[in-house]
């Protein structure tokens, strides 16, 4: 199985690490981390930040890889909405792949590129209803598939979303197995991880340095470039 | 705050991206990442492998860091522990750092390095025993605190550390803010990440694929010539 991640500077890295880190354990998965330009591409923390390297430039990456996989960001993210290069990329070899699959806001990127219209698909809570600018139909839910699109919710959503697709590609028993060899028995320390459980003053503040984060004129402007109505 | 994590060859990836992730969304909050050569550094999966960028060596990195952050890993971390280079700096940096912490088999790296000796620990679910010859005292919890060293279970439990300790450090508040930006509200989709909940076909597969990855002769090797009894 040929995984390819297509990359933009800064994107989250959990959202590319979570799925990884799961499918790296699956025997005969490869993988090839894509970017405009191979070589060191930063990460969304660090400082002033943290590199991991692209393998691979858009054009000697696998073009028909078996997954592709998009990761979101928060402002970075948004930013790659306004970067055609990129987003030509995630469409051109969305197209191709048997899998297309995004973690957080990596979805409003395929929405850009054209590969959501008429489906349904999960995101970044905050941003979620942003998908209806590129005809795809918002769910609330931590990981929806709809045909060969999956998709998985923020962040963290990323660690369930590649457990769920083993299951998927190697059946309940390997899903299994891979959950266990991770470790993945949860404990969220305060409760607080969707907005319809935490507090309103957290909400209120999360809103608060999100609605800079995440601006939607970037998204409907992303919308309007590449044509939809 | 300056957070620095000290880095071996093929270390698994998410111990080091859950924390750092949280961590990140912390203002003020700067990384190291130190290797024994600064530059790229592969991590535990891919095809052929994915490589970090560790941006500094282990002399050019801070020698007194707030926070110390050592990752764990499969077979990986039980070569490192072979790795007396390595296992000094741990140690080094590591009686000068603010906090000591690790993530997964990560404390049986401290444990070698001497750092936990009489303390209380977490690790890995398979190898946590192993923490014994090293003086330690394995405790089978997602987050253990005893002093200044802090420890997370295995792989993904680095995000429930990771958020736990920004309560620790700028209050239950900002931690679950922390928890909301993150998205942090896991659905398991296997509800078998522990030993004690796994299937026993799905426990007895893992351990013996984990035998082979993880074998106690190396850490007795590594007690003995560390200079444990």
């Amino acid at each position: 199985m040929r995984i390819l991640a297509l990359l933009f500077p800064r994107f989250t890295a959990i959202d590319l690490i979570g799925p990884a880190n799961c499918w790296g354990l699956i025997p005969g998965v490869q993988f090839q981390f894509a970017a405009a330009q191979a070589g060191a591409l930063p990460m969304d923390f660090g400082g002033p930040h943290a590199d991991i390297v692209a393998t691979h430039d858009f054009k000697t990456c696998w073009q028909d890889p078996d997954v592709l996989l998009v990761p979101g960001g928060g402002r970075p993210a948004f930013e790659a909405l306004d970067n055609d290069a990129y987003l030509d990329a995630v469409a051109h070899i969305g197209a191709r792949a048997g899998w297309v699959t995004s973690v957080c806001n990596g979805s409003l990127l395929l929405g850009a590129a054209g590969l959501l219209k008429g489906y349904k698909a999960a995101c970044y809570w905050y941003s979620r209803d942003y998908l209806e600018l590129f005809d795809a139909q918002p769910v609330n839910e931590r990981i929806v598939i709809d045909r060969n699109r999956a998709t998985g919710g923020g962040m963290t959503a990323g660690v369930d979303f590649g457990l769920h697709m083993i299951g998927q590609w190697a059946g309940a028993p390997n899903g299994a197995l891979t959950e266990l060899l991770m470790e993945y028995a949860p404990q969220p320390p305060f409760g607080s991880g969707r907005p319809e459980i935490a507090s309103q003053e957290t909400l209120a503040t999360a809103r608060g340095i999100l609605q800079g984060e995440m601006p939607n004129d970037l998204v409907a402007q992303a919308a309007r470039r590449r044509g939809f109505a």
